[in-house]
């Protein structure tokens, strides 16, 4: 397949990059040619380091979504919507995973839920209805994630409507190893994986332990 | 310590009653105290089962406050005003232990968020000020706490504004074997805890996993 990774050049995106570069092709999306083109490079390399063989390019934002079969947001919440806006016109009927979470800080990290009730669901109302909409990976480790060789034992919680989107989202989770999707229910239920973030940042800050993840037990 | 537990005729007050009632003296509190007794003779004879002594009694959710240095608030969240009203005259300087979670069901559980922010927040304007409130227990599995040779690899959320309240909540969930206390943050955090509980339960219907609980990685 080929996987388009929006707001590619953060440590989340540059994670599933690199462990989906494996199968897949990658194109990173960016709003800067260039930054793109260098965290393309710069995931290549990684990746060479190991003797591993992978297609990852850079490019604009619209570019990376008219050739992707899944689009990945991971953009910050505050961009979301002008980035949707971006791409309007290059989106069809691709699978769009959105990790976004939009948080504020007041002393600790807050859920910022929006009025209509999650991130997801002030996405879904930017993207065109052909577009299926999954919400996942809020709840993984970026830098776990980013290290190539270190083995994820987390649970990837996924929320979304279409069955078909829902299950191409759990296949690619299981290719990475270790790592177990978890079907969290309709895309309405995504402030309950969204609030995980903010959650686990506090847990981390306030007990001092770094690069948590979720794992069910 | 005396631990009183309201709403202690349900699993997760039966989970707590016992494993705490191996270090402590219980108070099972109920509206009826018969049924309160009857739990408390219930509790006593699992123990008994293993050669476990205790003393875990049973009366009216008044007298049980009345006696406690922890008060255990186990009682679903359309009764929790009213409970807390019924024992406002023996609230002194307790620890109060929210496990409350505001949920409906509409195909999926859904957290139902309170105006006020979460359950703890409204529990906390209904108490004393002389009161130390803290949120915990929001995502272990009520099944196997009830199970006294289970060890439970999960951990426990703490959220609290009192430092001493949140240690002495902590000292208790190192008493039962392999549960790890985590400070999630300030009350008002609470939210972040308290949607747990739900998005536990889709995990398991969906997923078709029994009694899950959480375990940072």
């Amino acid at each position: 397949m080929k996987i388009a990774i929006l707001g590619g050049t953060g440590s989340i995106g540059q994670g599933l990059a690199v462990r989906w570069a494996l199968n897949h092709d990658i194109i990173i999306g960016s709003r800067q040619c260039e930054k793109a083109e260098s965290a393309a490079n710069e995931y290549t390399n990684v990746l060479k380091k190991f003797d591993m063989a992978c297609n990852i390019s850079g490019c604009i934002n619209p570019d990376a979504v008219g050739q992707a079969d899944v689009v990945v947001l991971s953009v910050p919440y505050e961009h979301v919507i002008s980035t949707i806006e971006s791409i309007q016109a290059d989106l069809k009927d691709q699978i769009v995973v959105s990790i976004v979470v939009p948080m504020k800080k007041d002393g600790y990290f807050k859920y910022d839920q929006p009025a209509a009730g999650s991130a997801a669901m002030v996405i879904k109302s930017a993207l065109p209805e052909s577009v299926k909409l999954v919400s996942a990976f809020h709840s993984v480790s970026a830098k776990k994630l980013c290290k190539i060789k270190e083995k994820l034992d987390m649970d990837v919680f996924i929320c979304g409507d279409d069955e078909h989107a829902n299950q191409v989202v759990c296949d690619l989770v299981r290719e990475i190893p270790k790592l177990r999707p978890l079907i969290a229910g309709p895309l309405e239920a995504s402030s309950m994986l969204e609030s995980l973030t903010p959650l686990l940042i506090n847990l981390a800050v306030f007990n001092k332990i770094k690069h948590l993840g979720i794992k069910c037990e």
